[in-house]
């Protein structure tokens, strides 16, 4: 075994939340096989990536050594794990694993892309195994907020390393497998070499509550609710979608399921017979028939999206069904940091119908589905790895849940996207830095993050376009026009005149005085024309505009 | 009296947190006399405002009226109570009333301007009074997270009015006048007409916590924090930052302010009286000559400011000064809904130094500067007035905080931006929708949200942008070639050609086959070009982009 190394290597999510993506490799250096857990993308804004769909890893390091790949494995089907499936997986051309619920939706991914669904192979949990190049593989049911997510259990020539996935400690999970100490207790048995753990919620100094805690409050809730009762969860929470419906039956009210996520979750949920005994829910057509009173939807958008059920409501009539002064609303989720400010426009704007709105009252009406740091640490003295790896957690949080292994006495290292780590040495070391980074699909293209092409965008966005024509006849002499069009400044500026004939004469006189060389030369003369573009606009509105040059050279046909 | 009235009408803030603007009138109906109770801005961001400066309240309204505008009221020296004065008071014509502190701040506002700073008049506070029109308005001290916060005692012909402006409850604030519920109460006693009320925090139901508590925890915190400290908070909680201050002095650390906002608070706060007794502090120069674990900077961008110190130190050297592996930085301030991407931005960032980094912890080194719902019922029944009017809100907090006054048996009415309230008939009614909205500083001119200028640019934003030139010769010929520009989308698409060329190949090919009636309408014939650049766009990376199209007619000279 001499010469051979185990290394992990994460390619996304670690310095970050969202978009998991973690290589393991093993063999000769530079000749290791590798598996990928996890494929996961995340969620563009207008701050960084306007107008952006999707934003993946950028995976050119693994696709470089594709022929070396020899499994992709899904812990569980949220869209920062499994999201780039459907975009990434032919490329990377390898088979993909997973339980059934989560490789259920993988398919669909894949099918949504044109690719085939057989790629996806489906996975009993452990002890079941799956043999990949030198790993054996395992799918360790764990806690979370969907059903069946799982940890890996993967197994080495060096030693068994147990990948968290999203996980939290929970004994009654509403739905799907509760927390099971025994069973990983048996999983450390033979000794853990590391333990490569979710850090998301290291700051959270409170133990984890239970999704049992909710559903008798959510009872209370809507029992006690006036008119119409809506209620918006993650539609991949299962459990709390159930307990949400169970609810609501409970309380009298036919139930609606209103968002194509929601029902596309239910659906597959029931298909892969991971959920039972959902309520008979009715559709939005009956659902016009039924008294408020004795009505509840339960919809997609917690986070305010635009397009989103919850803010289709908060806008007006959708799909014949109304909200009115008196109908009760219940945000039964947490805000994701960035998505306060949509959230809050759904909120008033239900404000402003006289809709009594509700949210999680400081997790009366919610539960985070990840480990907090007392549960971190009790994770850490079940498994008593001899490295802990925290993973899926921004650099704040890798580095706050290393600084908790070493006060367990073990050893942590912080090991950010890009960061090739040994893991079977004496001590974990990064041996290799590794370019990493972001890939944005764009409509139907991948450009990358660095490529300037969302940049452009964003300056324009920050400080108006100004598009400006000159015309060189086929002796080298500049036309006095100039033909300027502006966007995204005012029409006019201090001086009254409108902005763009002030640009359009300022550039005409450039071409009635610029010399044959200048005009000669396109690059020259694009400089000029942009200088004297942008003087006039930051003169006039006090704004340096992009300026677009276009030259139209003449030629005598 | 009779036909005489007296209106409240809220320009900004009702309905949003941010940019306050308060109109009260009273007289004969068309012919009122006019206070405006401060004038505020709101801070832009990418997703709705990108590229704008700043966002004022559209005072279209009282412009039109200036005539009969006898005074504006600043409440206190905060960006949305103050931060309109130097762009809009110029326009609004009407001397400004404040006292000290706030007059000193809105006096440098207008001098940056170019205005005339003794349009600012000196008060005193209550019970001192100014007559203004039909008005006699009193300063009335009330506790907030800065100097000389007051609330506005109004003495009208149809009663009193008291408006809080931004307050809270504090006996003990740390500097400044302590919460007096006997000047209260004794404001009261002739009985009040209506209660304008601060709303943001009626949604908090613990009562507001006083600035006295945070000094002692950050005298532990500080004497125990290792390597250099630097600390930020809100530049104008002075009360802040000299308690941050002196728990640097007390654990033996010289002191240095970084950044030019929290020099000038604490300079005009000096100037004003406001505040004596600031420990003394060094400059960035000497502060390198001090041995680290001796060395406390306080610093601006609380929020994550790119521009502020907060966040060049995270970026590395500033001022000479650098963060290191085993220094301490805190967070003595709350995250505002909207800045957690850049507040975590910087944490990550001293993260990778190796900075130990603390927030507020959940108060611990935080306090609000606002009224919570408790403190709202304590001031109902200090001041028990016949009418609650909420305001400084969204939608969401003056709905609630009605609810809240109804609970309490009295008269309360939603009053949002631009819904003119009748306060002096036998019941609050809104007696006209002005049109209000929002205006954009965009570089040095003023736009209207709805102008399209900022629109213009989101398009481009989010779609990319392509310019193109067609050229139509002086016989109504098309030439046949055409010149293409894109920004902010991919060089390539599906096909693998250069974009570019394939958006002018089909162009050309457009103006080779256009009818002569097409290319003489500079319509019909942008239209034409529009959808052909789409349609090729669309098909090659899946975009629809924002088209400009430049017609050169060219004649014979």
């Amino acid at each position: 075994m001499s010469g051979e190394r185990l290394i992990y290597l994460p390619l996304g999510g670690a310095g970050e939340i969202g978009m998991n993506a973690y290589v393991y490799g093993y063999g000769p250096e530079g000749a290791e096989r590798y598996i990928l857990v996890d494929l996961g993308v995340t969620f563009p804004d207008m701050d960084g990536s306007p107008g952006v769909d999707l934003i993946l890893p950028d995976m050119a390091w693994l696709m470089d050594r594709a022929d070396r790949l020899d499994g992709v494995f899904v812990t569980h089907a949220h869209e920062d794990h499994v999201g780039g499936v459907g975009i990434l997986a032919a490329q990377l051309n390898a088979p993909i694993y997973a339980r059934s619920f989560t490789a259920a939706i993988a398919r669909r991914k894949l099918e949504e892309r044109g690719h085939d669904p057989d790629m996806v192979q489906v996975c009993d949990a452990w002890p079941s195994t799956t043999d990949v190049g030198p790993f054996k593989v395992g799918f360790l049911p764990v806690s979370h907020s969907i059903p069946q997510a799982s940890g890996m259990v993967i197994d080495t020539p060096a030693g068994r390393l147990v990948h968290t996935g999203d996980f939290k400690l929970d004994p009654t999970p509403g739905l799907g497998e509760p927390f099971d100490p025994e069973l990983w207790a048996s999983v450390a048995e033979g000794g853990v070499r590391a333990l490569i753990c979710d850090s998301t919620n290291v700051f959270s100094a409170q133990p984890g509550r239970s999704e049992a805690e909710v559903a008798p409050r959510l009872k209370d809730f809507i029992s006690e609710a006036s008119g119409m009762v809506v209620a918006t969860t993650f539609a991949s929470n299962l459990a709390r979608v159930k307990a949400l419906a169970e609810a609501g039956i409970a309380a009298g009210r036919s139930v609606c399921l209103l968002g194509r996520a929601m029902r596309r979750m239910v659906q597959t949920a029931e298909e892969t017979s991971v959920m039972a005994g959902f309520p008979s829910t009715i559709g939005p057509e009956d659902a016009t028939q039924v008294p408020r009173e004795n009505l509840m939807l339960i919809v997609t958008g917690s986070q305010g999206e635009r397009r989103a059920a919850s803010a289709a409501l908060s806008r007006g009539k959708y799909l014949g069904l109304e909200m009115q002064e008196g109908d009760t609303f219940l945000f039964s989720s947490k805000t994701i940091p960035g998505n306060e400010v949509g959230v809050a426009r759904i909120w008033n704007a239900y404000s402003e119908m006289g809709v009594d709105v509700s949210d999680d009252q400081g997790g009366l009406y919610h539960v985070s589905g990840h480990a907090n740091r007392p549960d971190l640490i009790a994770v850490h003295k079940l498994l008593n790895p001899q490295i802990v790896v925290p993973m899926h957690g921004e650099h704040r949080h890798l580095r706050e849940h290393v600084k908790l292994a070493k006060a367990g006495g073990r050893t942590g290292i912080v090991a950010p996207n890009g960061a090739m780590v040994e893991l079977s040495g004496n001590d974990p070391r990064v041996v290799e830095y590794v370019e990493t980074g972001r890939v944005y699909l764009d409509g139907a293209a991948l450009v990358g993050a660095l490529d300037g092409v969302v940049r452009e965008r964003i300056k324009m966005a920050l400080n108006g376009h100004v598009a400006v024509v000159v015309i060189v006849d086929d002796e080298d002499e500049a036309l006095d026009d100039a033909w300027v069009q502006v966007r995204g400044l005012p029409d006019t500026g201090s001086s009254g005149a409108p902005l763009q004939e002030l640009v359009e004469d300022d550039i005409a006189a450039l071409m009635g005085r610029a010399d044959r060389k200048t005009v000669r030369s396109d690059e020259q003369l694009e400089g000029a024309v942009k200088r004297v573009a942008r003087k006039t606009v930051m003169d006039e509105v006090g704004k340096k505009p992009e300026v677009t040059v276009l030259i139209s050279r003449l030629v005598t046909e």
